[in-house]
């Protein structure tokens, strides 16, 4: 089971990152993609990356907008694998 | 454009739904799916009919769980294209 990281660690890390916050024990992002196809091609690539993580997210869409919400459940906090997610999911927006 | 559908109209489609309700100007519904994968693979075949009307919902998925709210936002109300979206989405989910 992954540590739950402490909210030092966190500010240090989200420190080097773009656009992510650390709210209600979580990290979050909001992300705008041109139109819905685009967003939910996107999430899309992000889903089979969780399924194969075995961590997934809280996130909601709305036509062209995607905010995504990390945190591990079992920790009740966050931790390395949320940042692993969370620069997977910068990869793929990035590509 | 669709019309904004009165309240009184909007309650009588709903009595003949299930598990839907008006909340805030819209229609809403929370599923459960048996897990991640299985949500997912509903949602995109949503999200393909979505496309296909030009018609989007607001929803979030967390895990094995979607919750979707629906409303027609250039008349800031429910119009019929949020009902028939809601049938398609009980025809896939009943599929």
């Amino acid at each position: 089971m992954s540590k739950r990281l402490e909210k030092i660690e966190i500010e240090e890390r989200l420190a080097q990152m773009q656009g992510w916050t650390f709210v209600d024990g979580s990290i979050t992002k909001s992300f705008i993609f041109k139109d819905f196809k685009d967003a939910f091609a996107t999430m899309t690539r992000i889903a089979f990356e969780c399924e194969k993580m075995n961590h997934h997210p809280d996130w909601e869409n709305v036509y062209n907008t995607l905010n995504i919400t990390l945190n591990t459940h079992d920790v009740g906090g966050v931790t390395e694998k949320d940042f692993k997610l969370a620069q997977f999911i910068e990869t793929i927006i990035a590509s």
